[in-house]
């Protein structure tokens, strides 16, 4: 059966961290917004449901509709062999997927800082005072916790033998901090080898490689939530 | 067995939401951070561990430890009978708590807008233009979703016909909120039937009246994530 992912059609977003998952797991999905525009979505939101979401992206599979990206996730993890199968390991996938989707937040909080119905260009200087915060201590902080992870299993995934769900997006919120500071990044990446290698293994994972050189990847840009104003990097 | 919560000692913060799923799932805990100082929590912070935790609240129970309030009320709510146990009032309890999550961490950023390791005294101005559109568009949007999805089940509770972890935190949220904006809830939650009358009916849940009644429950205060400033409020 095929998915049916709902998302913002012109933007990586929360919805790309869904899309690698798909990809990775072998499920075929209708990215129904790239395909029939942002209107059906804003449609879509609006159907009487049994388990509406707050806001996409949101994933029908299996005769569910689930909305949040951590639950996404975790439910892919598990119905779809995309996460540990002991206890421990299903659960740390989840605990480590939020992690990262706090530190999506925060890196969209940067460049807006005071309230997303506003424009950056409202808030720059707050903005800028953000980035700081955001590149001096939140992005090492965050990097130092996966890496030190990753030093333990030892195997160079966050949760075990195999990858899972949140070294999919470990690797894809690397990307996007790389897109969006890439002078920090650059100064700090040396830092943290095995989340370097992390991004590379999944880089190259077969299960991948066709989707990442497809256009059903979409490109970084300042509408999504890492974005470069170059006002806001530096080493 | 007795679990074992981690959290700052102080604040009612993310912990609450455990503390509140503890002690209405009947489960015994130690809050050990209480008992033995925050020292002690950054202290255990640093063990080494399987699963280990990027910040408090974690919680060890059942010979597992879980991090992120999401996830551990994930858990309970499936190890524990505080979700219901189908799959999807199981997934949708969990994206609820997610959407919740959100909305905490909003809460939060109001008053500190431009970042965490600043005082709030430095970021009065910015603190200023963020809670204009946090009372005037983000309260009433996340409300308005709540109170649709309990006008949909019809039954009082938002996942079905008991209630579940999510009922429990949609109850602290608003309370939160209370506590915050006063002025902005007195002059909105007319609006929101169903949310307030959950909202009561968790204060006068049998499972909780004792420890909500009890010095276990710590008040709200100018630490925690929701904090009142009077200058961030108005109806």
């Amino acid at each position: 059966m095929t998915a049916t992912l709902w998302y913002w059609p012109s933007i990586p977003g929360r919805g790309e961290f869904v899309r690698l998952a798909l990809a990775a797991g072998g499920i075929a999905w209708h990215d129904s917004a790239r395909e029939l525009g942002a209107g059906a979505l804003i449609e879509d939101m609006a159907q009487d449901r049994a388990t509406p979401p707050f806001a996409p992206p949101y994933l029908e599979i299996d005769g569910l509709t689930i909305a949040q990206t951590g639950a996404i996730l975790a439910y892919l993890g598990e119905a779809h062999g995309l996460a540990p199968t002991d206890p421990a390991g299903r659960w740390f996938a989840l605990q480590l997927q939020l992690t990262i989707a706090d530190v999506v937040a925060e890196a969209h909080d940067v460049h807006h800082p005071v309230g997303t119905s506003l424009y950056y260009e409202d808030q720059i200087a707050e903005a800028k005072r953000a980035a700081e915060g955001f590149r001096a201590e939140r992005i090492p902080k965050f990097l130092g916790y996966f890496e030190a992870v990753l030093a333990r299993t030892g195997t160079g995934w966050l949760t075990g033998p195999r990858w899972s769900h949140a070294d999919l997006s470990l690797f894809h919120l690397v990307q996007g901090l790389h897109y969006a500071f890439p002078q920090r990044m650059a100064a700090i990446e040396g830092d943290y080898p095995r989340v370097t290698a992390l991004g590379h293994a999944v880089a190259t994972l077969p299960e991948l490689v066709e989707y990442l050189a497809s256009d059903r990847r979409i490109g970084f840009n300042e509408d999504g939530i890492f974005r470069h104003y170059p006002e806001l990097d530096a080493p």
